[in-house]
């Protein structure tokens, strides 16, 4: 069989994370099968996508503009900053509709192991934000050991600005049952309990 | 969060078989990482292959010319013609390399439920195909009902030409543990047993 296009689009899509070869096959031939005109939309939506988007020049979070939508909207709380790895935890606190404070996107977490120090991730820029409007910086990175290492590394140089520094609360999620949480959780949920 | 063109992206993503909103939400998010000269590279190979690709005049087979790779290589068996329900089975086949004859790609197997009559797959093309130099008929469509009713009808109607009508064989698959094969399939393994 000799369909090098094709083949060429399979390749494209197993370069996508979590697509291996056999799904990288079924899409690109659902590709073939679709209409040549939802085709042509698909590509120039991708391409439109991704020479659309820069990051915020404030937090770092994507966006279409020279600032983020957050950022740019007035009516958000200026006293408080969510600290986040990437834009992708600042869509799902978004979705709670619950916070109503700004964001600083960290683009990584510190992992000596990867080569990752505290100078490759936006820490400079996040303490330049410090100007005495912010009350509240929100260490809202990941539970892992990066994650922690990365809160624990924030945290200490916050120390020295007259700013209230918290942590997300770790503990069961919600639906989840007790009898299936793991160790460490349980002892976060029993440490970080709340009086009723 | 309004960053439109990454929403329309995971929309485009959405639409594809087997991805749902989570996975879209990582592809997009992927693309928008990307170097901007790889997306559009990709959207590019994508447009490129649906708008290149069509249908074998001969066997229905996709391809990028006339007639596909197969059809138009001299050296294959024309005596042979191996009957497919689409070009994934083709792929899937060839690469075996061990197939040396021709296909025929039904584009769909009979299926009253959803409304697929033998009129609406390629059986008449097939029929036109038995100009006395096919000796051979291999039905390769799926061993489910549908693929089962399809070769059936097809069988019949080859009933009238003098042409060897043959079915692939059923049984347990290389690597698999009899105990663990189904009723049906161990006993079209019994029944289709050969001598040593």
């Amino acid at each position: 069989m000799n369909l090098q296009s094709y083949q060429r689009l399979v390749a494209q899509f197993c370069k996508l994370p979590g697509i291996g070869t056999k799904t990288a096959q079924r899409l690109a031939y659902h590709i073939l099968k679709m209409p040549e005109a939802e085709v042509k939309q698909f590509a120039a939506t991708m391409y439109d996508a991704r020479r659309k988007v820069r990051y915020c020049k404030i937090c770092g979070n994507l966006c279409e503009e020279e600032v983020c939508s957050v950022c740019g909207d007035p009516k958000r709380d200026r006293s408080v900053i969510c600290v986040v790895k990437d834009s992708r935890d600042v869509f799902a606190i978004e979705k709670t509709h619950e916070y109503r404070g700004l964001y600083h996107v960290l683009g990584g977490t510190i992992s000596p192991l990867e080569g990752v120090g505290p100078d490759d991730i936006a820490i400079d820029s996040l303490l330049e934000r410090m100007d005495g409007e912010v009350k509240e910086v929100i260490l809202a990175t990941n539970p892992d050991v990066q994650g922690e290492a990365t809160a624990a590394y924030i945290s200490r140089l916050l120390g020295g600005y007259d700013v209230k520094v918290s942590r997300i609360a770790h503990g069961i999620p919600i639906g989840a049952e007790l009898e299936y949480a793991d160790e460490i959780t349980l002892a976060k949920a029993l440490e970080g309990r709340t009086s009723l």
